[in-house]
C-alpha cells in the first residue's frame, strides 16, 4: 500500500457498466515524511474519504478485494483514512494537523 | 487507474487469436493538471473512445474485468471517458474544453 | 500493452519444466514515435515474431492468457505483430518501412 | 521480493472491514548493499517485525498468500526478518549489526 | 521476464510458514548488453542457480507458476539459467564466458 492525499474527484458518465456507482478519487502520492511525491492514482473509494484526507490505498489485484470493488475493473482502491504514522518513533503525520491540499 | 489521452490506434493483423475484435488505443499519460506526462499504454477500448478523448484506464489484471476483455491477454483497458476532474476544488479538466492532441 | 521491437532471442537449457517449448524473445521498448526507449522484456512468443519485428506485448497475469502460455510462469508475451500505428492521424510506424535493429 | 527496513507503523481507524486486525508497517526500501534506497511500502505484517528490523517483503497478488492476508485488499506483506545476506561471498548485512533507523 | 545475475543469497529464519524450504537468491538486473543495471529482486530459486549465474526470472503472479512456488507468497522466481542471448544476430552473452560478480 502507499500513502496518499485525496486531492480531487474524477467524473465520467460514459463508462464501462461495471464502473457504475463507484466514486473515483484523485490521490496524490505522499512520501514517508508526509510531503507530496511524484505519481498519483485514480482510486475507487471504499471508505468515504474526502478532499484533503490522508489515506492508504492498494493497487493491482488487491484493489478488487473490498466489498465495493469485487469483480470490477479497478486497479486502485482507497482502503483507509490515516490517523497517524510515525517514523523512527516520531510522529510524521497526525490527522489532527491535516495537510493542506496543494494547488496544481 | 490513470488519466490519459487517446492519441492514436494500433493495427495488428497477425496476432494471437484471443485479441481478435478488440480495438487497440494508444493512450498517452496525463498528469493531474491535464498536461501530457511520460509513459503510454496500448489499451483495449471498452467505451468507444475516440481520438483526443481524455480517459481513465486500468492496468494489470483489472483490465480483464470488462465484458469485452474477459480472459483476453490484455493488461490495459480504457474504461471511461472523463467529463471533468477537479484538484483542490478547482476544475483541472473539463471535456467542454478538449485537450488538443500533440504531434509527436 | 506496450510497443517493442524484437532484437534477439534468449536460450536457456536448464530451466523450470513449465518453460519447455516456449520461444523467448528479447523485446526492446519503443516510444510512441517508434524510437527505442528504455527498458526491455524477455517475452514468450505467441505469434512467431522474428528479428526486427515491431510487436505489441502484454505483461503481468495477462501474459498467461494465450493458448501457449496458460499456467506457465511467464510475465510477458508477444501477442501481435504491428502493421501500423498512428499518432494524431499521422502514421507513426508502418511495417512496410521496417525499423532497423540497433546494435548494442 | 525486496529488502527493506521497518521504519514505523501506520494507524487507520476508519478503514475497509477486511483490513481490521492487520498491523501496517512502514517499510523503507534497501539496496543490495544495505543502504536506504528510494521507495517505500505500507505492508501488512505476517512475522511480528519490529522497528529497525531488516525484512523481506512481497508485493502484488503474492501479498495475499499468507495466512493473515488471504482475501484481504493488501498489496504488500512483510514475510521474513532477515538474518544475513551476502553479495559475492561477502556479508552485506548481518542482523547482529542492526541498521540504525534514519530520521526523516 | 528479465535478465539478471545471481549475486548472493538471503537468509531468514523468522518467516511466514509458506516460505519455509525456499532458497532465496539475490538477483541483480542486467541490461540487454549484459551489463549490470539498476534494480534487483530477491527471487525464489526453481533451477538450483549458483553465484554468478546469469538467469531469467519472472515477477508478479507468474512467480507462483512453478512446482516449488505454488500458493507461496513469492513475487519473483528464477526460472532458467541462460546459455546465450543475442542482439541483432550477435552474441551478447555466452555462458562459456561467465560474467564476474561485481563487488558492491
Amino acid at each position: 500500500m502507499l500513502l496518499g492525499q485525496v486531492v480531487g474527484t474524477v467524473v465520467s458518465t460514459k463508462k464501462t457498466e461495471s464502473l457504475i456507482g463507484l466514486k473515483l478519487l484523485l490521490v496524490q502520492n505522499l512520501d514517508i515524511t508526509g510531503k507530496l511525491a511524484k505519481g498519483y492514482h485514480v482510486a475507487a473509494d471504499s471508505v468515504q474519504a474526502g478532499l484533503g484526507d490522508v489515506v492508504i490505498y492498494s493497487t493491482g489485484s488487491a484493489a478488487r478485494q473490498t466489498d465495493i470493488t469485487t469483480e470490477r475493473p479497478v486497479d486502485a482502491v482507497v482502503m483507509g483514512i490515516v490517523d497517524t504514522w510515525d517514523v523512527n518513533g516520531k510522529t510524521a503525520f497526525n490527522k489532527s494537523e491535516p495537510l493542506e491540499v496543494a494547488d496544481v
